[in-house]
C-alpha cells in the first residue's frame, strides 16, 4: 500500500493525505470509520443538526478516530449541538457555509482540529481570523453545496492567501477530485492533501439509497447542475451565494430556473419531493453528486477507493515525473 | 531554462508544453511569435473573421512558426477564411465553439494540426471523429467564452474518453492555469500540455488596452463571472451553452442577469459599449480574463512567463515529489 507523506499526514498521524466530507445523511460512522481504518480521517456529517443522529454515528464509529463536519449557519440555530458533538471527542471539526468565528474557541478549547471549508478568499480571511488549522479550498465542481470558483485556480490562490498570512495553516483541494490523478494534481497546486465527497458518496458504507447508488454509475460529469431548487423545495434557507451541485433528473427539468414558480408550488412539491426521497427514488428528488461522477465505474469499499487513490497518485507522479522530466 | 517532454513536445517540436490560448482581439502575431521562439506553440486569434487583420497578424509574427484558431459558428458563416488563412501555413488551426467536422479535410490536406477545443463529452466525440489531433479540454475558470465543467475533473475525464476511442489524439487543458502550479498539475490530470490564455492576456504582447491590464493586477480570482451580456450587446449570435468569462465590473453589475432589458435597450447600449471599448475603458465594457487573474501579480514578457511557468512545474514536480513519497 502506498503511503503518502505531507504536512497532513505528519500533524494528524495519518497515512494518507485524505479526508472525507461530511456529507449530510451519507456520511455515517461506518462510512468515517472505513476512512479512518485506510489510513485517511472520516468525517461524519453533521447536516442539519439531528441530535440523536450523530450520536448513533459516533457510535457506529465504534472507537475509530473520526471527526465531524457542521453547516455553519445551521449550526448557528443550535449551537448547543457542538456541545453535544464535541462529547464524542472528535479529532476535528469541520465547518462549512458560515461564520465559523463563533465556533471557533469551543473547538479549539476541546482539542479538536478546526477545519473550515472556504470558498472564495473573504471566507479563508474569516478562517484565518478562527486560526482554522486546516482550510479547505473548495471549488464548483464538487457536489452538493459549495459556490462558483474552480478547483485548478482556486487551490493555488488559497494557498497564496495563507501563505502571506498564517503559513502554518493547512490546505485542503475538494471538488473533483475522484482518483489518483486528482489527489496528485491537488498536491501539485499546492494542497497539504484532499477532501473527497463523490467519490466516498459512491462507495458501500455510504448511506445511499440504492438507486441513487445506480443513477451516478449511468452518469457522466456532464450530467449534474448547480441549483437551489433542491433548497426552495426542502424550505431550508440557505444563505445567497451558496448553490447544490446535483444530478440532472426529472426533479432539476422540472424545476431548475423555475425556483419561484416552485416555491409558489410547495403545498404539493414539498410533500411529493419528501416522498420521493423517502422512497429513494432517483429522478423526483435531488441526488447529491458533483462532476467527478464522470470517473466513477463502480460501488466499492471506503477503504479500496481511499488506497487505491494513494496508490494512483504515487504511481501517476513517478510516470509523470520520469516521462516529463526525462 | 527548464525543458519538459511530453507528447505534445516531441511531435510538435516544441521545448515547453505550452499553447497560448487564440483569444479574440487580443492574440495578434506579436504574441504567437513570442511564446513560439520562447519554446512553446502561439496562436493568432482569428476571432470573428477579419481577414486583413488576420493577415497582418501572420506578417507581425514575422516568420515564427505559429497557428491560429477560431470560433467555429463564426467560420461558419464565411469559411473561405479558413482557405485564406491556410496560405501562411500554420502550425496548427484551433475549432472552439461549434462543428469542427465540415473544415476537418481542408485542414488535414493543408498539413497543419487540428486542435478542437472541447466543453464537453459530445464536443470531444464530435473532435475524434473530427480526426483532431489535439483535443483541448477547457474548464469553466477560463477566460472569454467556454462552458460549465471544472477544469480538474473534467480533464481526465476528457483523458478516459480518448484513451477508450483515440488514444493516439493528444490532450491539451485550459482554463485556470497561469502558473507551474497548474501546468504540473494538468499533467498529473492526464494531459500532454496546456492552453493558457488570461496568463498571457496579461503580458506585453497581447493586444490589450493597458487600462484593462491594469484591472487584472486589481482583480482577484472571485472577480469574474460567467455571462451572456457583451454577446447580447455585441449583437453576437453565440450558440445556446456557451457564456463568456469576464471582470466584474460596471457594465457586469448593471447587465447581468438583465440580458432581457439590455436587448430592449440596444440602441442606447450598443453604441455606449463600443466606445467605452474603442477608448480602453474598463468598467463599460467586457474586460475578457478568467479565474486565474487572482494569480497574476504582473505585466510581463510573454516569454518570461513562459518560461517561468515551465521552470515552475519541474521545481514542483521535484519539490512534491521528494516530500510526499518520501
Amino acid at each position: 500500500m502506498a503511503s503518502l507523506n505531507t504536512r497532513l499526514t505528519r500533524q494528524l498521524d495519518l497515512q494518507i493525505p485524505l479526508l472525507s466530507a461530511p456529507m449530510a445523511f451519507a456520511s455515517g460512522g461506518a462510512l468515517a470509520a472505513a476512512v479512518s481504518r485506510a489510513g485517511g480521517l472520516g468525517l461524519i456529517g453533521g447536516g442539519y443538526g439531528d441530535a440523536l443522529w450523530i450520536d448513533e454515528q459516533f457510535a457506529a464509529a465504534a472507537g475509530a478516530r473520526v471527526g465531524v463536519g457542521f453547516i455553519t449557519w445551521s449550526l448557528s440555530q443550535s449551537p448547543a449541538l457542538l456541545t453535544r458533538a464535541l462529547v464524542h471527542r472528535p479529532v476535528a471539526v469541520m465547518l462549512s457555509f458560515g461564520d465559523p468565528r463563533p465556533f471557533a474557541d469551543e473547538i479549539h478549547a476541546a482539542g479538536a482540529r478546526l477545519v473550515c471549508q472556504c470558498q472564495n478568499l473573504g471566507h479563508v480571511r474569516d478562517a484565518l481570523e478562527a486560526k482554522a488549522n486546516i482550510v479547505v479550498a473548495q471549488g464548483a465542481e464538487a457536489g452538493g453545496h459549495g459556490a462558483l470558483r474552480g478547483t485548478l485556480s482556486w487551490v493555488p490562490e488559497a494557498a497564496d492567501s495563507i501563505a502571506a498570512r498564517a503559513p502554518d495553516t493547512l490546505l485542503l483541494a475538494a471538488g473533483g477530485i475522484a482518483d489518483g490523478r486528482g489527489m496528485a494534481a491537488a498536491l501539485m497546486l499546492g494542497a497539504d492533501g484532499v477532501l473527497v465527497g463523490t467519490r466516498l458518496w459512491a462507495s458501500q458504507e455510504a448511506l445511499v439509497p440504492p438507486r441513487h447508488h445506480q443513477a451516478i454509475l449511468a452518469t457522466d460529469g456532464d450530467g449534474t447542475v448547480r441549483t437551489t431548487a433542491a433548497d426552495v423545495v426542502r424550505q431550508l434557507d440557505w444563505p445567497r451565494g451558496f448553490t447544490a451541485r446535483i444530478r440532472r433528473n426529472a426533479f432539476v427539468e422540472r424545476w431548475h430556473g423555475r425556483e419561484a414558480e416552485l416555491q409558489r408550488q410547495l403545498a404539493i412539491e414539498a410533500p411529493r419531493y419528501r416522498q420521493a426521497a423517502a422512497a429513494g427514488d432517483p429522478e423526483d428528488t435531488a441526488v447529491w453528486f458533483g462532476e467527478a461522477a464522470g470517473l466513477i465505474r463502480a460501488i466499492e469499499p471506503a477503504a479500496a477507493i481511499v488506497q487505491r487513490m494513494a496508490d494512483e497518485a504515487v504511481a501517476q507522479m513517478r510516470r509523470v515525473g520520469a516521462v516529463v522530466m526525462a
